[in-house]
């Protein structure tokens, strides 16, 4: 079997870490791995496959030979990388936000929009984890018409800041419960016990930049240049899962039934959608696992057709990781 | 000054005691309290203006000589008491839900339809929680235009369960911290750092009977019989204000500036809205307070006849009691 020589840019943070571990679960063919970080990491060391693997300092010799490059760095890093990574001709599936809305760059969902990954040239954007779940959910439901416009609110979860988010909130936890005061310093404000409806910095028209995400990579990766999506987006004081509510507007009347037996056989998804049962996508059942959960399906009251549903999905798995080594897989397909 | 007698029906609640709270804070001329509960909390007594008070075993004959009774309990309580209140003369503004939808009973948000009061006959409802805060944010928007419809999504506190819930959420908290499983009772899963897409039972096309509230009684509060809400209603881990993000959508286009001026100067409300500074709404910040929270005011992207906006309310003060002391004070002007 042909093997691959894979490189993990930015492998001591929450997505690296992740993407570590999905190359292995999946037993993605990688015949080395070159775990990248910053000269602070560099000389530590991860495990993969049981060995034990020298973290590297990322810098451009270090793409020699690389295959592909899994991409889990903040936006500068990828872009001082980038040129290295093609010149080295390696493809480089990227989690940044840098090149996801450059028209050379594919930006996709595998279950959405796989077939773009055949144009790149070098480069293969990693959606926005938000972006992905939504999609992910919505995607199926095109059979029932065109998608025309989404409103959309976020319960966006503590791992979205990076390995410090969750370690916020577990400390405000510990504080909380022995009476000592609060500290923060990855969120604005204490999360524990709070909402904080601002992810990124204010971007257009009172939107934030994590908003506009969904409404410009999702007209990307729908091929939709026309759709318009209206989001709120929201921190919440959940560990690793991002939850959802969305209503989308079709072109055309809709229901929900219809929409249901569509979600069923849905890739990526699993439809959990039964009230009375007390059966619903909730954000703890979602992680650690790679499906984006689908439910609370209804019709809208106002218009026909329009449905609202609610999803939730592994911040870390489906919105990072398992998309850009599910994009890696397509890649050498 | 004229005096009133005053009863809590359901002084041990969450609600009961905020009302206790709230009628010395604003003062309310209380020439006589009566605090009503259920046999088992008969006996034992509470402090109103420095006096401790007995409790009373809710019952038909304590209503006697009472002007005003102000109903915390749940519904079975308020329909077994409804007839002995009206018959011994007592306006009963009761905060279940078994009497809002009543076409002889107004149901009242003292800041949008005040003038209701007065075609009482003996029975005033308190609205929902989430519906009160979304409608005291959203009323002075109304010279913009008319509402058609909103698509609501809700952040909603434990507290909304009765002083259980927000037991449970601290019970949990102190478990995970000690490394203990966690026990539940009020909520069916874990609520710390999970989200539960479901209040209430299922009541019609897969809405809970917390979605449909703010339909069907977001009608009536506001006098639009056509109007339509789809909401989805989300408990949250946050102890004591709701959060909702609200699509509103007019009979003509608007803008969010023209809004935020309306909201500036709205009975109820406060503008908090200023993304650069980090300013907007957070349910830590409208907790033990009685101001709706207002702010991410943002055109819709896909329609220009709509507008988004964020909001936040303490669910025991403007989301109950707070908004049935102000009926009271309506009722007695």
């Amino acid at each position: 079997m042909k093997t691959y020589t894979v490189a993990i840019l930015g492998i001591t943070g929450a997505v690296g870490q992740e993407m570590l571990q999905i190359l292995q679960e999946r037993n993605f063919p990688v015949g080395k791995l070159i775990p990248l970080a910053s000269g602070r990491s560099a000389g530590s060391s991860v495990t993969f496959r049981g060995q034990q693997i020298l973290i590297q300092e990322a810098c451009a010799e270090a793409f020699q030979g690389v295959d592909i490059v899994l991409g889990a760095a903040e936006n500068d890093i990828a872009i001082a990388m980038a040129p290295a990574i093609r010149a080295a001709g390696a493809v480089f599936i990227d989690n940044s936000s840098a090149f996801r809305m450059d028209p050379n760059v594919p930006l996709v969902v595998p279950e959405v929009n796989g077939d773009d990954v055949k144009h790149h040239n070098g480069i293969i954007s990693n959606p926005n984890c938000t972006t992905a779940i939504t999609l992910t959910a919505v995607q199926s439901l095109r059979q029932l018409g065109e998608i025309k416009s989404m409103v959309a609110s976020s319960y966006q979860a503590v791992s979205g800041a990076g390995v410090a988010g969750p370690a916020e909130l577990e400390a405000q936890i510990a504080a909380y419960s022995k009476g000592e005061p609060l500290t923060k310093q990855v969120f604005p404000y204490q999360i524990l016990c709070n909402l904080i409806p601002q992810i990124g910095p204010e971007q257009e028209d009172g939107y934030t930049a994590e908003e506009m995400k969904l409404h410009y990579e999702g007209r990307k990766i729908l091929h939709l240049p026309d759709l318009n999506v209206s989001c709120t987006c929201v921190r919440v004081p959940v560990m690793r899962s991002h939850s959802i509510s969305v209503r989308i507007t079709f072109d055309r009347p809709v229901n929900a039934e219809d929409a249901r037996k569509l979600l069923e056989n849905a890739p990526g998804c699993k439809l959990v959608d039964n009230l009375s049962n007390l059966q619903y996508p909730m954000p703890l059942e979602a992680s650690a696992q790679d499906a984006v959960l689908v439910g609370r399906v209804r019709q809208d009251l106002s218009d026909p057709c329009s449905l609202n549903l609610w999803c939730c999905g592994d911040q870390l798995r489906k919105g990072a990781a398992t998309n850009a080594v599910q994009i890696a897989e397509i890649l050498i397909r």
